[in-house]
C-alpha cells in the first residue's frame, strides 16, 4: 500500500478529469478525486481573485493559492486594512493525535493574527468526534487535552484568542445552539450533510453554527473569515443561512476555502481519509526521516538513469508540495527546486531530504514551545472565555438568564 | 366552548370506549379519548397493586388511582421503606405561566420527600419549549422564572432536591446528553416521538434521558421514579433502553404514570391541550370563584327539579374531580359529598362552591409562600448543582474533563 521510494508507472499519476457524479464532498465523506473548479461552481462560492490574494498577509498556503476561493472575502480584508475588528475561526476535530496539515491552518491563523490583530477563535468539537468515531468519550478527551497542548504550541496571542472545548463549554455553546437549532430542520441537514447515524450528529450543525458566530457573539459584530478545506464548506453555508434568519447582532461569516493537503501516498488519496501514514507533530527527526523516506509518492523516474535523462514530476511530487504548500516560503527557492528536478539534476532522494530538513525544523520548533508548556489546565486559562465574555455572548445570542 | 352552569345532555358526558387508533398519545399530541387500560398494554406498564399503593406515601393522587401503573415500583418502593437512597425526578416546560394541574405532581413529590426522604430533582426544560412552541427564547426566559418561583414557593426541602434548567446548566446536561445521544438514532426518535421539525427537538430525547438518570449521576446509584402523566411514558422508555445500553452506574429509572386531570371544560378535553381555561397559580380568590363559577363543566341535571328528583353525576363533574384528585383529602368528606350529590341533595351551584373554597385555601397557601420569596438568584442558589455535585455528574458519565 506504500509508495516506494522508486516511482512507479507514471500513468498512475496524471490527472484525471472527473465528472460531478464521480466525487462526493460532504464534511464527512470525502470521495474519489476532487475537481475543484466544479467544487466552486457546485458550491457556489467565488475564486480568490489576484487582487485580493495581494491584500492577505502574504502565506505560501494563499500565494501558492492552496487556499484558492471564498465567501465574503473583500469585507474582511477592508476591516483587516483599517484596523476594524475582525476574526477569524479555525478549528479542530479531536480525534487522534494531530499531523503536520491539521496545524498549517492554524499557523496561518496565527501569521494573520500577527499581521493584521485578528481575533482568533478554535473551537474543539469534541462533541461531534465522539459521536462520529468509534471512540469511549475517555479516548476523545485524552486526544482533546494532547490537541489542545498543540493549538497552545502555535503561540497565539491570548489576548486576541479564544479556545472552547464544545463540552468544556457547553454552558455557552448549548444554549446558543438550541437557538439556532430553531432554524434547523432535520430535511436541511440530511440535504446538507447526509443522513446521521444519531441524534447527536443531526444536531451538530447547529453548534459549528455557534462555532462560527462566536467571535461576534463574544467581541461584537465584525467580518468573520473561516479557513477550511473545502469539505467543510456546507457547515459555513448552513451557518450563513441561519445568520440571515436571525435578527441577532451578527454578520454572515466569510469562508476561505482550500485544497485538501495531499496525503504522503500521493494523488487520488485524501490526507483526510485517516489510514494513511503520516507526520504527527511530535514526531522526532528520525521519525519524519524514515516516514518521508518510506511513504512518500514521488513524481521520481523509475531509473536513475531514466531521472537523470528525462526528469522528475515536482507536480505529483509529494515532499515537494509539501515544500510547495508551507516549508518553502521563498517562490525563487522553491522555482529552483522545481526547475532542478525537472531536469533531472535532482533527484528524488535528494529533493525528500529537503522536504526532511525543513519539516524537522518546524517540528522542532513547534515541539520546544510544545515542551514548555506547563499544566494544561494553567496553560489554556488565558484562552478560555472569561465570565464577562460568557455572559455577553449568551445576551448577545439572545439567550434568556436566570437573572432578571 | 364553556360548559354552562346548567348541566347540558347527558349524552354527552357517557365515555365512549375508542379502539386504539381512535387516539394518539406522544409526548407532543394528546388527541381523542384516551383507554388507560388499552395504554398500558400498548406501553407495556404495569398496573398497579393495591398492596404497592398501600406500601407509598398515603397521597389521594395514588389512592384515588390518579397515578395508575408504573414501572419498576417495587425496587423504589423498597428502597423508600428501608431508608435506602431514593429519588423523584419531576419536570415543568416553562411555555407558559404554571397552573393548577401542573403543580400537583410536585406536592406529591414534596409529600414523598417529607415521608421518605426522597431526593427530588426538578428539570426545567426551557431548551425543549423554546424549540417547540411560537415563542421567543425572552418569552421562555421569563415563564422560567415565574415558574421556578412557583417550584420554589412548594417548599422542598434544599438539602434534598436539585432544580436545573436546561440552559442555564448546560455545563452537565448537554455534555452528558452527548453521551446518550450516541445511542439514539433518528428513527428510534421518529418511532418514539413522531416526526420532528427541528433537529434540536430530534436531539432532545437525550437531554430528556440525562434529566431522568441525573440523581445517580450526581447522588450515586438509587431506584429513580419518574411520576408523569402517561403521555410522558414514551420519555422513559426510551431513557430505561439508553441505561441498558451504557456501563454506566445507573439504573433504569422507574416511572409512575398518571392519567390526565381533566380540562375545566370536562372529558374530552385534555388538560395539556392548553387553551382550555385554567387556573393559573398566582390566581387570587375572586379569579377562582369567577372560573369555576363559568367554565367548570358540571354532572348535575338541566333543571333544580330535575336534579333535586335524579341527582348529579359525580364521575363527569369537574369540580368534583378536582376534589377527588386532590384537594378532599379525606375519603369519608369525599364520599359524603358524592353520595349528596348523586341524591340531588347538593346543588352543582354548592359542590362548585366547595371546590372553590378548597382549591383558593391552597392556592392561599402557595401564594404566601410565593409571595415571602426574595430574588429568584438568591433564593434559587440553595437547589443548584454544587460545582462538586457537577464535577461527580460528568465524572459518573464518564465525560472527560480538561484536568487530567
Amino acid at each position: 500500500m506504500t509508495a516506494p521510494d522508486e516511482p512507479t508507472d507514471s500513468t498512475d499519476r496524471t490527472d484525471s478529469n472527473p465528472s460531478a457524479d464521480q466525487f462526493t464532498v460532504t464534511p464527512y465523506a470525502v470521495e474519489g478525486e476532487v475537481d475543484y473548479e466544479k467544487l466552486l461552481e457546485q458550491f457556489g462560492a467565488d475564486r480568490l481573485t489576484d487582487g485580493q490574494i495581494a491584500r492577505f498577509p502574504d502565506h505560501p498556503l494563499l500565494r501558492r493559492r492552496t487556499f484558492y476561493a471564498g465567501r465574503d472575502v473583500d469585507r474582511y480584508l477592508e476591516a483587516a486594512e483599517t484596523g476594524a475588528p475582525h476574526a477569524i475561526v479555525t478549528g479542530r476535530g479531536p480525534s487522534g493525535p494531530m499531523h503536520l496539515g491539521h496545524v498549517l491552518p492554524l499557523y496561518l491563523a496565527k501569521r494573520f493574527q500577527e499581521e493584521t490583530g485578528a481575533t482568533v477563535f478554535v473551537p474543539l468539537s469534541d462533541d461531534e468526534k465522539f459521536l462520529a468515531k468509534e471512540q469511549s468519550f475517555a479516548a476523545i478527551g485524552e486526544h482533546t487535552r494532547e490537541n489542545l497542548r498543540d493549538v497552545l504550541a502555535v503561540g497565539f496571542d491570548p489576548e486576541k484568542t479564544r479556545i472552547v472545548v464544545d463540552t468544556a463549554d457547553a454552558d455557552v455553546i448549548y444554549p446558543i445552539a438550541v437557538r439556532f437549532a430553531k432554524h434547523l430542520t432535520p430535511a436541511t441537514v440530511e440535504a446538507v450533510y447526509g443522513e446521521q447515524d444519531t441524534v447527536g450528529l443531526q444536531f451538530y450543525p447547529a453548534v459549528q453554527a455557534t462555532h462560527l458566530l462566536l467571535p461576534q457573539l463574544v467581541d461584537g459584530r465584525q467580518p468573520t473569515l473561516v479557513p477550511i478545506a473545502v469539505d467543510q464548506d456546507p457547515h459555513v453555508r448552513v451557518c450563513r443561512d441561519i445568520a440571515a434568519k436571525e435578527a441577532l447582532p451578527v454578520d454572515k461569516p466569510g469562508a476561505l476555502l482550500g485544497r485538501f493537503l495531499p496525503s504522503l501516498e500521493g494523488p487520488g488519496k485524501m490526507s483526510s481519509s485517516g489510514d494513511a501514514p503520516s507526520i504527527e507533530l511530535t514526531a522526532g527527526p528520525d521519525a519524519v526521516a524514515e516516514t518521508i523516506r518510506t511513504h512518500a509518492y514521488t513524481g521520481g523516474r523509475a531509473t536513475l538513469e531514466d531521472h537523470r535523462e528525462t526528469g522528475g514530476d515536482p507536480t505529483v511530487d509529494v515532499p515537494f508540495q509539501y515544500l510547495r504548500y508551507f516549508f518553502e516560503p521563498h517562490d525563487a527557492d522553491l522555482e529552483r527546486i522545481a526547475t532542478e528536478y525537472r531536469s533531472g539534476d535532482l533527484l528524488s532522494g535528494e529533493l525528500k531530504e529537503i522536504a526532511i530538513d525543513r519539516i524537522t525544523e518546524f517540528l522542532d520548533a513547534h515541539q520546544r514551545r510544545r515542551a514548555e508548556l506547563g499544566s494544561l489546565e494553567t496553560d489554556l486559562e488565558p484562552y478560555r472565555l472569561t465570565d464577562r465574555e460568557r455572559r455577553l455572548a449568551l445576551e448577545r445570542a439572545g439567550v434568556p438568564s436566570l437573572e432578571t
